[in-house]
């Protein structure tokens, strides 16, 4: 049995990680592939439950480490008991967020030590590395005017200001410098369908 | 401002510790200090949020890489949030289970990694350690049988059979060797009073 690939979406908030996860999916099993799709935080029934503490309540409810370990635990059990046996099934996992958000989060705009989170990565994800990280560029202003016109109550990271989410822009842009093999800024102006195309290219050019 | 001094319980199931750190603070109070009590996990209004998620359900909710995550992220918020604040208040802290409970059921009883343990321990707790802890120490048996008669739905560590707490009782009494500036084994067996009066000649010896 061929282990399945792992490709992980990234990005600021609105910058349409979800809808491109679910082309995504379409387009691969158009292809004949086994494909799951999945979300941090969440994706296995404990972590979705994490996400619950994370995701809702006052932007200052939790310190950047409190959050990154709760993310990591999450990721953890989501790893466990989605992510590693869908991939040895040999289904193509598409994560909507993954460890990126949290060096991006938690890191360069949280202020958390990056060594920190690069030792709970090691100890948590470990080999199981994304094959092909997506980051979704979009001007800050346009991402927080599409997330605000959301339903729902979980806009804990929304709301933690301009200045957070103007570093969580640099955070992203500056990944393809930190894992060259691995992540690939794509452009996320303009209609669905281009950025689509753009994806496409880069999931042929990286996993052929 | 004297900071003050931080005394933690450690021990299995139904060993004694809530009563005897509810007799340790009012000893302590008696002495003219100020003392608050507190618990893990648990022991501020995330740490007890989290409570809920690793106390409560199936045994095998978690694996013990996660459970130890969800552990120290609750630990990270009630450090910063009640731990801390109270030390340097000039306050004593009394605090019902902390990392050593992490060492023994995640690691010990729990099969994880001692060096993951430690790494989250230098990174959360860091040069905080406690000043004191008092392991409890009863037959495995006598704990279980008391814990058991207890009200409640927080029952989950109970559920995990008697291997699991045979090897706990065996991690809590290896601590003192592991860490022999600050842990003390007290002999929890025969009536409260002699039990508290084993606790307040360990705690005279060591912090005078």
């Amino acid at each position: 049995m061929t282990r399945g690939r792992f490709i992980t979406l990234e990005g600021g908030e609105g910058a349409g990680k979800s809808t491109q996860a679910a082309r995504l999916v379409e387009a691969l099993e158009r292809q004949g592939r086994r494909v799951i799709r999945t979300r941090e935080p969440g994706g296995s029934k404990g972590a979705e439950d994490i996400r619950g503490l994370v995701v809702r309540g006052d932007a200052e409810r939790w310190s950047a480490r409190t959050e990154a370990l709760l993310m990591f635990a999450a990721r953890s059990d989501h790893l466990e008991r989605t992510i590693r046996p869908a991939l040895e099934r040999g289904e193509w996992v598409i994560c909507d967020r993954f460890a990126d958000s949290s060096r991006v989060y938690q890191g360069v705009a949280g202020g958390l030590d990056p060594d920190f989170i690069e030792a709970l990565d090691e100890a948590v994800v470990g080999p199981d590395q994304p094959d092909l990280t997506l980051i979704f560029d979009l001007p800050v202003e346009t991402g927080l005017a599409r997330a605000g016109t959301r339903a729902g109550d979980e806009d804990r990271f929304e709301g933690k200001g301009a200045a957070f989410h103007a570093r969580l822009a640099e955070g992203f842009r500056d990944l393809p410098r930190r894992f060259p093999g691995r992540c690939v800024l794509i452009d996320a102006s303009g209609d669905p369908d281009a950025v689509s195309a753009r994806v496409m290219a880069a999931v042929e050019a990286r996993l052929g």
